[in-house]
């Protein structure tokens, strides 16, 4: 128990302790751990300069074994009340504070694991195909996408302009995406890279990976549907991919873990389930205020340990501050679907919201908030923060 | 002309003089320029801390003006016999020192831009469609990269691992790439970024843009032909990406400049060629010190200016570092094809060497080289520097 007042519901407790990078008023951006609705300053609670940095990789790179020890040691710090005096004054309420992109993302990989989201989009996309491309259940499919538009919660999203062209169009044409959308996704940092030509083996995650965040891959999906063959998407995506501004540790997430779906056919050994790193997470996608669906981690086909090892089993190299995604995440029910495309099939069925509106796609002023808690110790539930981003009209409107 | 005692034909002249890190023996990498086969340490001949750094990224962010101005002090330090006891010291003999990456890169984006190329793949990859989708002469189609898996030219390239499936295979195994290849292409360099939301014109090209540079972006084949569909290339692409160890300013390329191909049908507006910014680089392959292909930049259907205003048009910001690489330069005829699995049409026709020799795709131990030259002023040619790559074999082979 913290000597703080937090409300015993709080799902940013001492169990949580998730990490993100902070401005004070008239202050320079260093990192802090939020407690409840405050925010530790780590560099002055820990006299260590390795946090008196606007992103967090330097204190990444440092490893698990530190990792777990400043964890400890925040939450003596948050615990002991022969602290307090010192630590108070430490502590920044959230309200005063401006939250920066916690870490600087090295290289950016978005995979496609949930078989949900997949059938569907499959089902609409090819729709003369099987839904399941043959590869699906071989491997996680992923792709590259732009680190250098990553952006912090709460940067506003310009609506991107480009080409697109409908199936019933002669030729393409130039202008807003009509088809905005978003794909509430989970994030995972790299802590500790590794060497070019050494793959990381699946049993190697909780030694490489620091930490998951939430993730909304922003996506224009008419740019998308006529650019993507054969080399996947570009456009369509890279304009912006928003993530939450706190890290929740592995550590935090012990009792959020779960066995992964049963897998058929078996996956090749270098993918094979060594731990279970299944995670119970359980997101929410408010439009406007409004809940929309109810997306289920635990659904995903692959975990982000088979994520990891695929990604590096051809030898290519990680990095300190390498974002992965696992893709959108969706159930097998309507509301529990990630993505407008998907919740509106096609832009076919709009979305109705409690007040009377409907959304096929977004509209300019629509604010997205996408949230999620997980189990924690005793019961009690922990919590990501929030990725939010509102829609602001495209260039030239 | 310059003060030091060059061939008449040197490639590395004073109308060339290209960027890049080097590593003195016993001394700190930082920035030089090219002369002969010599390199100038910058710093110490300008005085300027800027040069002092393992990169160039804090020069190339400094932009056009100031990139123009260090090419003048250069050429003059070059060429004014009165600089010549001060800066004859500074500079070292290329075989004693080691060259490093010239720059650190931020985004990589690879494009798919030659025509010729993007029909032989079409037509291997895809032998029951039009071999150029729908979408290819309305944009240039590109994908982003790895860019943590950039290396400097002369790292020795691990064969990668990874799923692979024969289309008469029943399902895919795991193991070493049977279907090495290359892919010679030219690579440009971003000096100058840009805000996010706000895109880059083809009129913004040379404003952004700082220089060229070679590239060999190593593919396994049959990785790549196994997982690409339905989100693109990525291991079978990622493990690695050569790039040349010196940066040809867009200065020094302007005798190079050419019309580029008629486009048909006309690109939309935002694609529409302001300027000439086709480019007469003369490309060669090498394998084992054998000439295995010509392929000739000039033939590419867009332009370097046109792929970064595709590139920006959504939104996307650009950063100091980004590399964006052209596709595989492929001609029309088969000895200017830029890659093996033209070359060999799919593993079909053996490549013969000179020395009796054949190869489909790359065997353990070959070295492949990569060189351009692109006219210069008065007749002459400047070169660009090597890049060059071993194959070295896979894990546990």
């Amino acid at each position: 128990m913290s000597w703080l007042d937090l409300p015993e519901d709080s799902l940013f407790g001492v169990a949580n302790l998730p990490y993100g990078v902070f401005e004070p008023e008239g202050g320079t951006p260093r990192a802090g751990v939020r407690i409840g609705d405050l925010v530790l300053d780590l560099a002055a609670a820990l006299a260590d300069p390795v946090f008196d940095r606007p992103d967090l990789n330097g204190f990444l790179a440092q490893g698990r074994a530190r990792w777990s020890e400043v964890r400890a040691s925040v939450r003596d710090l948050l615990t002991d009340p022969g602290h307090r005096p010192r630590i108070e004054p430490l502590l920044y309420p959230l309200d005063q504070v401006r939250l920066r992109l916690p870490f600087e993302v090295a290289d950016y990989v978005d995979f496609y694991a949930s078989e949900n989201h997949a059938t569907n989009l499959g089902r609409m996309f090819r729709p003369d195909s099987a839904p399941l491309t043959p590869n699906w259940k071989h491997l996680p499919i992923g792709y590259h996408g732009r680190s250098g538009t990553v952006v912090a919660s709460g940067t506003e999203i310009v609506r991107p302009r480009g080409q697109r062209k409908a199936p019933d169009e002669a030729a393409p044409t130039f202008g807003a995406s009509r088809r905005l959308d978003i794909e509430a996704e989970v994030g995972f940092v790299v802590g500790t890279g590794s060497a070019l030509g050494t793959p990381i083996p699946v049993g190697g995650f909780a030694e490489h990976v620091f930490g998951v965040c939430l993730v909304n891959d922003w996506s224009a999906r008419d740019l998308q549907a006529w650019e993507y063959v054969p080399l996947g998407p570009f456009l369509g995506k890279s304009f912006a991919t928003s993530v939450s501004p706190w890290i929740v540790p592995l550590e935090a997430l012990q009792h959020a873990r779960v066995a992964p779906p049963e897998r058929d056919p078996e996956p090749l050994p270098y993918l094979a389930d060594d731990e279970k790193w299944g995670l119970d997470l359980r997101l929410e996608v408010r439009l406007n205020g409004h809940l929309v669906s109810r997306p289920p981690f635990s659904s995903m086909y692959w975990t982000p340990a088979q994520m990891l090892a695929h990604l590096t089993v051809n030898g290519a190299s990680a990095r300190t501050g390498d974002l992965y995604a696992s893709g959108t995440v969706s159930g097998t029910e309507r509301d529990e679907y990630g993505s407008f495309i998907e919740l509106s099939w096609g832009g076919k069925t709009p979305v109705e919201l409690p007040d009377g509106e409907t959304r096929t796609f977004l509209e300019d002023g629509d604010e997205v908030r996408i949230t999620a808690i997980a189990p924690g110790p005793d019961g009690d539930f922990i919590g990501f923060g929030e990725v939010t981003g509102r829609v602001t009209p495209a260039l030239g409107d």
